[in-house]
């Protein structure tokens, strides 16, 4: 099944257009999962357990998983494959890298693991992205205006701004119409661009939360066809006993929120 | 010792400014190497033996690594380990990502890998660089203008294009003196135009060869302070029994190509 057909499916069922970020780092999870064989998967299974009739994806930072070595690359593999069949999930692992190198991220992220998705640097250009695209059951979202301070640097310079013209291009890449953008929920005047340019395109929204990031505007100028995706406010609500039931309960208020919103647009 | 110290001492020993780019395939190493137990550790081990008295550092581009999965992290780590000490190590990983990922990076490659240098993408701005930056004993290597097509797209762009932003933007963030560029041999006018801005940075150039960048204009206008990397052209050069000898020469005779422009400026 296509990523958009899918993302469609589970947006209705469980009526969110949430996503979790399980950015799980070994320091940051309760201490009483250190006694488990693999506490990273555990957490994992009991966060995924708390919130999949909550969400419309998960998104991993490989970050996080590389981080841990071989060992971590099982856990990333583990995580995915204990994520219910019907919700896609996204791998952010930002790549870009001359054509033939690109296509190996591709084999590893797509085929390897199994990702429905994943996050890409617009920097190299076209080539570097195609060998993602060519998937046409994947979805691939190209960072086009991050949520980090560092964003002012280059993405919004230029007569034609960096990120606006990074979108007019993916919007002239998306002929299997399987690619999106990452923009972030700190910039909603750069969502209120981007949607001006591309009133369709799937927007992936990092940056709630943690980041400090409002619903209310990303909803607002968004629209519909957003991922919103919070990770730490989530995954570490609590570090107590009830650590995956406060998780459920931020997960709960977060979908409830962003459903609040989409009811005025 | 210092990454710039380090480089230093190996450019005069084996007087060479030539890295070898270990971007090694299983599918393309010579067929007798299939039933070594670590086909992949055996080739890169024989390339290391055949080279590492002709080169001034070694590039290991992460995703040929990583596509082997697990193993593949294992093989890296030992390639790392095998290579003699005195010659510097870039992990080619072209990553970026918010602060707090980076660090993630930074730790991986830098303290668990031990890498010397590694290539990051500067799409996301100073604080996605910044935790590579603060190890001062390593090298950062940012892209400015690449060699494939695609660099077209966005890195020439502009009144005072992106690329030339990217070259003067590293030149402030490099207080700790260990920022370089990476600029491809396949874009010698745009060499020209880096090193008006930047007399002195370390400039990394891949795209000799296999991608059709030239050595005579990169070394006439990258200067003395680059590094010129080939891999396919080098560590291919044959597939037959004689596979480690012809890389040798095919090492020796880039070397020395590079080394006749040197004495010309």
């Amino acid at each position: 099944m296509r990523f958009g057909e899918k993302l469609s499916r589970i947006v209705k069922k469980n009526n969110s257009l949430l996503c979790v970020g399980l950015d799980t780092d070994i320091e940051l999870i309760p201490k009483s999962l250190l006694k488990e064989p693999n506490p990273i998967l555990a957490f994992n299974q009991m966060m995924i357990n708390a919130t999949s009739d909550l969400v419309c994806a998960y998104k991993l930072n490989s970050a996080f998983y590389e981080a841990a070595g071989s060992l971590g690359l099982e856990v990333l593999k583990q995580t995915k494959n204990y994520i219910p069949a019907d919700i896609p999930v996204i791998i952010d692992a930002k790549r870009c890298d001359i054509e033939n190198t690109s296509k190996m991220y591709a084999r590893l992220f797509f085929e390897d693991f199994g990702f429905d998705g994943i996050t890409v640097n617009p920097y190299m250009g076209f080539d570097a992205v195609k060998p993602f695209i060519e998937y046409k059951d994947k979805y691939v979202f190209i960072l086009c205006l991050t949520s980090n301070t560092g964003a002012d640097d280059f993405q919004t310079y230029g007569t034609e701004p960096l990120y606006i013209r990074v979108a007019r291009f993916v919007c002239k890449w998306n002929e299997n119409g399987n690619c999106g953008l990452v923009v972030g929920a700190t910039k909603p005047e750069g969502l209120v661009k981007v949607r001006e340019i591309t009133p369709e395109l799937l927007i992936l929204v990092p940056g709630i939360g943690t980041q400090g990031g409002k619903v209310e505007s990303v909803v607002k100028y968004g629209g519909q066809n957003i991922i919103i995706n919070s990770s730490r406010a989530i995954i570490y609500a609590s570090s107590g006993q009830d650590f995956a039931q406060k998780a459920r309960e931020a997960a709960v208020k977060l979908r409830d929120e962003i459903n609040k919103y989409r009811r005025n647009i």
